[in-house]
């Protein structure tokens, strides 16, 4: 087999706040070739997340710390070049946790099948896949919603909580989104379907948020932290739960503030929960067909902001950090075959 | 009936920061007549609780402030004198929510009798009542330890906290005590029997504390809040617990800290949780008979820090919010006839 080129984008120098485009470098390398039980992989699409500057630092959280010079993690939905497993033949569609790369060698039991009958293919990568299932999990598990609660969200424009929105509405919840500004804002009532929605950079965000809390928070789900979840923590009802998903106003800090006084789960008796959507994964089953269905039915509406090109991937990466995607972050590495 | 005179303690000024004597009065009144239904009583021991701090701020809490003048709330022993109620007759015993004064009227359905053949009559004030209540349904309702699991207690030689760890002994858990001094630390080990004391004034406290907690604290039962708190929260084992009991160290604070990063919860997929003793009413009777079981066969110790004379309670709650108490804080009002 020829060698031929592939590019990759590697983390170069540790960000300090947010990151630079020159913590990242654009490398050729060669095509790897599989082997047994391994299939060569060639990337359409790969995810943009919050979740991955937590691995750009070295601090100590749930996974461990990329090396300088290592690949940036991604999912990643690709088509079989070349297949030395049975269970996958060339052309296949497939998910699976391969980086910010046009090429990858995966073992076959770490990659799925994606059926592009059912949505198009990119879904794998957000509301069919580690987003949607993030809110399905995070909402129905640790949330614990019951009809008629009030559920607020943060960053409900973004990838999760574009989706958490919509599965407390169909939960019988009312659903107040939090985005920042005035374009987010209308696409959480008209594209998303929450019954209120507040814009954290206005300057009546609190008192908007006031109005559209009155009653109290029965479940808060957090993906911002900082001072946008501050001003929503007084507000929780008797018994509110706080779902701990994300924090995003925080992974950038140079030393993050804590933000939160526990004394506030006592006046409450709240309770505040953080999860991680891979310690699901044995339950994948009972979410993703309901998912599917719903997004088929047009029940569960979605969005994306794809970026084309793997050379930009660390500018929309940037980008998605300061808020400016609209949806879903991806960008799109190649055309499928 | 001859008109008699009673004296009560009262709040005069709101604290700022650390209450001073002066913001008590010791008044005189006139024993009040009860009415039908009604009992008057002759206090014996009165409760020094943390909870009483929050009640003279006029900061939104879980339960109404005092207003200026009003007899400070507290849990009270006291004997019958005069009964219009037929549940009740003179000499009898009771507990009932009668604040720091020699005497008061309440309905009857408000106090309940309390068993001298059973324990002590203090212990209705602490390890038989809310304190152990508290200790009950905190450790065992929120906290949830399995057998094996390692509890961490702050306050540990308070009130509340020298009967967690007793508890979590009994469900088979090991346990870790943080006090202040080298005294506390002691009779955590020799008197309340945990398995490891840990001083939070000492200079190696971090170092003692990342000892006692290798392997990864189950549940943290947690009475101080601020930097004792901060210190634990990073040594949570995945899946941890994190009781909210009360907050001591920020209570007198003019404007509390807040101490805690939530992103910590995703780290380690915990749950932060508050409570109210009051919430479990309908079921201390399922907590009660086992810790009187406990008590009487010697298995759950106390102490008791009694204060003699009404007029040095004041003095009495101050010191315990310092610390200063060694046992469950009481003051001693007057003899059972």
């Amino acid at each position: 087999m020829a060698v031929l080129v592939s590019r990759r984008v590697t983390l170069v120098s540790r960000p300090h706040g947010m990151p630079q485009e020159s913590d990242f470098a654009l490398e050729d390398v060669d095509i790897p070739e599989p082997g047994v039980g391994e299939v060569l992989l060639r990337a359409l699409y790969a995810s943009i997340d919050p979740y991955q500057r937590g691995r750009m630092s070295e601090a100590r959280s749930y996974a461990r710390s990329l090396e300088l010079g290592d690949v940036i993690t991604s999912q990643t939905v690709g088509e079989v070049v070349e297949s030395k497993d049975p269970r996958f033949a060339r052309g296949d569609l497939v998910l699976g946790q391969l980086g910010w790369q046009e090429h990858a060698v995966a073992r076959a039991g770490a990659v799925r099948k994606v059926d592009p009958s059912v949505a198009p293919i990119t879904t794998a990568l957000h509301v069919l896949g580690a987003t949607g299932l993030t809110a399905w999990f995070g909402l129905y598990d640790v949330g614990r919603p019951r009809a008629g609660d009030l559920v607020v969200v943060s960053g409900a424009a973004g990838a999760v909580g574009q989706v958490v929105g919509q599965l407390a509405r169909i939960a019988g919840c009312r659903t107040v989104g939090i985005a920042g500004g005035a374009e987010k804002r209308a696409e959480l009532l008209e594209l998303y379907g929450y019954d209120a929605a507040v814009d954290y950079k206005s300057d009546d965000f609190r008192a908007a948020l006031k109005d559209a809390c009155a009653g109290g928070v029965d479940v808060y789900f957090d993906n911002v932290g900082g001072r946008v979840s501050a001003a929503v923590h007084p507000r929780l009802s008797i018994g509110g739960r706080v779902v701990i998903c994300g924090q995003i106003s925080q992974y950038n800090a140079e030393r993050p503030e804590p933000s939160f006084h526990p004394g506030l789960l006592i006046v409450f008796r709240a309770t505040m929960q953080g999860f991680l959507v891979s310690d699901y994964a044995p339950r994948f089953g009972e979410a993703l067909p309901r998912l599917a269905r719903w997004v088929a039915g047009g029940t569960l509406r979605y969005r994306e902001d794809v970026t084309d090109g793997l050379e930009n991937a660390p500018r929309a990466f940037i980008g998605m950090l300061n808020g400016e995607n609209r949806g879903k972050a991806l960008v799109k590495i190649a055309e499928a075959s």
